[in-house]
C-alpha cells in the first residue's frame, strides 16, 4: 500500500485505509458539519502533518481537510489503472550510457523532488525510464548521485567537486551531461561550472523543478526530458539551464549558464535569460532541440581544461539608501579580496561610500560595479557619480549579472588572480557573461 | 547663442560657431581622412568633453566625432524654426496653484534632467508651461525646489524632510503633489513616503526621467505631464510613481509606491509594478486618468498624520552561496536592529548562517525574509530550510519587495517599534506592501 496512499501517515492514513481509498480516486468527503466536498484524492508531502487529507477540487485548487471534520469517505470513482512501469530495457547497461545524469541532492527518480532528502534516493536509469515516458527513446542514461544537499546549502566547495566530476565525464566521451539541482541557487552553480570548465566539448545541462513530482502540476519530468534531449541532441557545447519557457508544457528553454536568473519564487517559467532570449528551446512534442542564437559547437575533448578552484573571499553587496562605508571597511578588514557592488541605475552608490571604496582599492581589493536593476547595463560615464567611482578605480562590469560577477570573482581569485588580473579579467568577456558589445558615444 | 549650441564648449563650440551651425541643423561633416558623415547636429551634455561633435545618424544612433577629424562642416538644411515659448499665462500666480511640484534635485525646467545640478535651476511654473506643451491645460502649478541632490545620494534624512514638506502641502489643500526625483532610488523614496504619510487625502506622484530633456528621446516631458494629470485628476489618494508604461509614448503607468521597482538601467519603461499591473494609467492623447484597480479615494485632510522619522539601523542583506554567518554577527555587533534577508527561492539562506541568525534574534534584532527572485512570494513552510528558519524566529514577509521591507523596517524603528512590535507589524499589510492574501494549503 506504500504507493497507494503516498505520504499519508497517522490518523489521515488510517481513515483512508478504512475507506479503502487510494491516491487518484474521486472521493466525496461527508463532513461532520453536514456539508460535503468532492474531489480527487491527492498524495501528501513526506513532511506534511498527519491529520489532513488533500483533495484537488474541480477548479484545480488543492485543499487540505482536517481528519476531525470528516465523518465519512465515499469513493465516487476509482482512479484509472496506472500503466505498469516499462521494463528496464536490456540495452540500458550501467556505464554504457550516452548521457550522464548527475544528482546533487534530493530524490530524483522516486519524486524528482531535487530538494528534500527524506526518502532513499532511487536514481537508477531504469527508474527514470519507467517514470518519465519517452525518456528511453531520447538517450541511454548513466546516473550517479554526487551529493545530497539542499540547493540553498550549496557552497563553492560543491561547485568545485561538481566541476571535477563533470570534467571527468566530459573527457570520458559522454554526448552530454545533465545535472539535477535545486532551483534556489541553480543559476549560481551554472555560472560556476561555466567558468570552471574551459573548452567544454559537450553540453552540460542543469535542470530543476519548481514543483516536486508528487504533485500533478509538477514540471520535474518535462524539465528532465528537455534537459536530456538538449544534452544528447543539442549541436552546441557549454553550460546551460533547462526549465520551462512558459506556463504551458510546450517548450523547455535552454538558457546560457552565465545569462540566467531565477526571477520568480514559484512559477515554472521562473528562470529567464537576462538581456536576451534563451539560447535554444526543446519542443516537448517532437523533442527537437532548436538553437535560437549562435552557440559554440561540440568539439574535441582534448580542448577541455578543468579549473575547479573557487576562493570565497568575494562579497556581493547590494547598495541601499542610508548604507554607509563601514560595511565596506568591515569586509576589507575581514580579508575579502573582491567586492561586487550591486549599485542603483547605471551603476551608482551614495557618495558616503566613496572614502571606504577608495581605501579598499588602495589595499588591493577589486571593486566591480553591477546594477540591482537586473536588466540593462552598467554605464558609469553618464553621470557625475559614475565618473567619480571610475576615478576611484571601480570597474564597470557591463551587463554582467551581479550573481555571475560574484561567482566569476570567486573563480578568478581561485585561479590566483592578483589585483591587476582582476581589473583586466573581470570586465573581459570570458564565457559570454557580458552580452552587450556596442559602445554608445554621448 | 546659448541655446543654439547647447552644451558645446571649447574647440567644438568654436568650430560650430565658425560654420554657423545650430543644434537641430542637418549637417555634413567632411573628415580629414577624406570621408564624410551626415546627420542632425545634437546638443551635448553639460559635462561632455569639449572636443567632440555629436550627430544623430539616419539609423537613429548618436555618434561623437572628434573635432580633430573634421575638416569642414556644411549645413545641408536648417532646422525648422522652434515655436516660441507660450507666454506665461496671467492666471499662473505663485501660491495659487492646484498642484505643487516639488523638486528634489537636478534641473527640471531647463532640462528636466533630475540629476546633475550644474545649471541654475529654472523651475518656475511659467518655465514648465512653456517647455511642456499642454501642461497648462491640465493644472495650475506651484513649484518649489526642495533639495538639489543626486538620487543615489538620497538618504533617510531626505525622506524625512520630503515627507514633512509633502505633508504640509497636502494639509494646505493642494489637489495633488508631484515630486520630481532621480530614478535610481525613486522606488525607495516612494516606499518611504508611503509609510511616513498616513491617511493622505490626495495623490502624491513621484516622477523621473530615464533620458534627460536635452535628448530628443527624452521621456521627461511626457512623464511630467502624466504625473501632473494623475495629481490633479486622479480620483485616488496615496503615493505613486509615474513613468512610461511601455517604449511607446501612449501611456504613463501609475505604480503604487510600495509595489514598484526599477527593473532596467535605461529603458523608459524601467519601472514595473511587481506581482500586479500598474494601479492606474494616464492616456497621453486624452490625458485621461484611468484606475486599473481599487484604490483609496481622496479624503479629508483631517485624516492625515505625518510620521516622518526613519532609523537607519536596518540592513538589507542579499544572500549568496558561500556567505557565512560572520557578516550577520558584524551587523549585530555594529548595532543594527533589523536585518532584511534577501534569500533564495521561497525564502532560504544556507544552513551555515543559522547560528548567527539565532543569536541576532536572541539579542532582539528583527530578522525578516524576502526573496531575491523579485516576483512571487516567500513561503517558508514548504521546505526544511524554511521551517528551520521559522523555528529560529525569522519572519516571512510574503511578497513584500526587499527594498520596501528595508524602508518599512527603518520607518517602524523610527516610530520607536521594539522587537515585539517589529514581529507583528513587519508582516502586517499597512500600505498595500503585501499584495498576496490567499493562503494555500498543501
Amino acid at each position: 500500500m506504500e504507493d497507494e496512499l503516498s505520504g499519508y501517515r497517522g490518523p489521515a492514513r488510517e481513515l483512508l485505509l478504512r475507506a479503502g481509498a487510494r491516491v487518484g480516486d474521486e472521493v466525496e468527503l461527508a463532513l461532520s458539519d453536514g456539508g460535503s466536498i468532492s474531489g480527487t484524492l491527492m498524495p501528501r508531502y513526506e513532511h506534511a502533518d498527519d491529520s489532513h487529507v488533500t483533495l484537488k477540487l474541480g477548479n484545480g485548487y488543492n485543499i487540505g481537510i482536517s481528519v476531525s471534520r470528516i465523518s465519512e469517505i465515499r469513493i465516487s470513482r476509482r482512479r484509472a489503472p496506472q500503466p505498469s512501469p516499462e521494463p528496464a530495457p536490456a540495452r540500458a547497461q550501467p556505464g554504457r550510457g550516452e548521457v550522464l545524469v548527475l544528482g546533487t541532492g534530493g530524490t530524483i527518480a522516486s519524486r524528482i523532488d531535487y530538494r528534500t532528502g527524506a526518502v532513499t534516493p532511487v536514481f537508477r536509469p531504469e527508474d527514470l525510464y519507467s517514470r518519465v515516458p519517452g525518456l528511453y527513446e531520447i538517450a541511454r542514461l548513466d546516473t550517479e548521485l554526487l551529493f545530497n544537499v539542499l540547493s540553498e546549502n550549496m557552497t563553492p566547495d560543491h561547485w568545485s567537486a561538481l566541476a571535477e566530476r563533470v570534467g571527468r565525464a566530459a573527457a570520458k566521451g559522454y554526448r552530454g551531461i545533465v545535472v539535477t539541482h535545486g532551483t534556489d541557487t541553480m543559476h549560481y552553480t551554472a555560472a560556476a561550472l561555466s567558468f570552471a570548465l574551459e573548452g567544454l566539448p559537450v553540453p552540460v545541462i542543469l535542470v530543476g523543478a519548481q514543483r516536486s513530482s508528487d504533485r500533478p502540476s509538477s514540471d520535474a519530468y518535462t524539465n528532465l526530458k528537455g534537459a536530456v534531449a538538449a544534452a544528447a541532441r543539442g549541436d552546441f557545447s557549454g553550460v546551460y539551464v533547462a526549465m520551462h519557457r512558459s506556463l504551458s508544457d510546450l517548450e523547455i528553454a535552454i538558457h546560457r549558464g552565465v545569462r540566467v536568473r531565477k526571477n520568480h519564487t514559484s512559477r515554472r517559467d521562473a528562470f529567464q535569460s537576462i538581456n536576451s532570449g534563451p539560447a535554444a528551446v526543446v519542443d516537448l512534442r517532437t523533442m527537437e532541440v532548436k538553437k535560437l542564437e549562435e552557440l559554440p559547437p561540440r568539439s574535441d575533448p582534448g580542448s577541455l581544461r578543468v579549473k575547479p578552484r573557487f576562493d570565497r573571499r568575494a562579497f556581493l553587496l547590494k547598495y541601499f539608501p542610508g548604507m554607509d562605508g563601514s560595511i565596506v571597511d568591515a569586509l576589507v578588514d575581514a580579508g575579502y579580496r573582491a567586492l561586487i557592488l550591486e549599485g542603483t541605475g547605471l551603476g551608482h552608490v551614495g557618495r558616503q561610500l566613496q572614502g571606504s571604496i577608495a581605501r579598499a582599492i588602495e589595499e588591493g581589493v577589486f571593486v566591480g560595479m553591477t546594477s540591482q536593476c537586473i536588466w540593462g547595463s552598467v554605464r558609469m560615464t553618464v553621470y557625475e557619480t559614475g565618473r567619480d567611482l571610475l576615478r576611484l578605480g571601480v570597474v564597470p562590469l557591463g551587463d554582467m549579472l551581479s550573481e555571475v560577477a560574484l561567482v566569476k570573482a570567486m573563480w578568478l581569485l581561485g585561479q590566483g588572480a592578483g589585483p591587476e588580473d582582476m581589473r583586466s579579467l573581470m570586465p573581459s568577456n570570458l564565457r559570454g557573461e557580458i552580452s552587450e558589445r556596442r559602445r554608445i558615444v554621448a
